[in-house]
């Protein structure tokens, strides 16, 4: 039950979502943004990135759709996401991904607990400056994600199927609301 | 020196947001809403938030961006700012604004350090749903932002005027960027 009267009974992030519009609107942009505009590392390795912070910050919600979501844009599916919750080191992604996965282990802990050698490990194995950045800034946004959905205390459904059809609707239409003016140019 | 090559020389938070404008963007928005929009915190209450924080986050870029911004704008303006960095139980501020701030120390721990017992006392002191919500939500999108400034190494100015004069321009103008000007390429 969350800490607040909600607008709606959507559980997790939707019901935070539906809440606040004004803060919605933003905290949107950057999920589409981030996990699947324009950028090297397919959509399905940010999700994971989002999916493995989430479950290192223990947030049920947020972990287990977002694991969905990379599950349905990886090869491999859900059986290396959950080899990478368990253990990244021994999961079968690249090592490019592996390094990757360790810099935002470490943002998760701290901004301070990412060190020059986890940056010059995820170079040597192949990944660009904006993928570090972008790492990075998946990392922490989902540290404020995962903050945000458990502070409030949002409710986490138990059925599997309950994220498969969210992830779903994420995966073909995205992160943005519909447009509600399709007239208006920002 | 920041790990990756930004496109500028400029410190913390403000590197990154010019190296990545896409990001910029809803970023800029979310601490415009949060922290300037419509609300019942004033915006120096809202700026202390952060403020706090990002210290306890040991994040001294944004700590001391904030702290100056927080001041500008808040009755007693740095010693109290000072004070509440060092101990807010003991800080000259409202009940309200003690518990909100209890909040926010439990949101940098984890979102699951929250407790009922955190909420019921802010709601005791008068404090409403909205204003939970959103000192939640400053919480953890500092977490973000420190996550973000030092996971990446970006640099942080020694020199207060430094802060004082990018603080007396948020004040002033808020967190967004002008408006892109359309002959300029940036």
């Amino acid at each position: 039950m969350p800490y607040i009267a909600l607008n709606s009974a959507e559980p997790g992030i939707r019901g935070l979502l539906r809440y606040r519009p004004q803060t919605a609107r933003p905290l949107s942009e950057l999920c589409e943004v981030l996990l699947r505009g324009p950028s090297t590392l397919i959509r399905g390795e940010r999700e994971l990135i989002a999916a493995y912070v989430s479950a290192l910050n223990d947030c049920r919600y947020c972990a287990s759709s977002h694991s969905v979501c990379a599950a349905a844009q990886l090869p491999g599916g859900m059986t290396v996401v959950e080899q990478v919750r368990a253990d990244p080191g021994s999961a079968p992604v690249s090592a490019k991904v592996k390094a990757l996965l360790a810099v935002a282990a470490a943002v998760a802990r701290s901004g301070r607990a990412v060190t020059a050698g986890h940056v010059a490990q995820a170079r040597s194995a192949g990944a660009s400056d904006v993928e570090i950045h972008d790492t990075v800034l998946i990392a922490a946004t989902f540290c404020m994600f995962n903050r945000y959905v458990d502070g409030l205390a949002t409710t986490a459904p138990d059925d599997p199927a309950a994220y498969a059809a969210g992830a779903q609707r994420l995966v073909a239409q995205g992160y943005l609301p519909p447009s509600p003016d399709p007239g208006r140019e920002d």
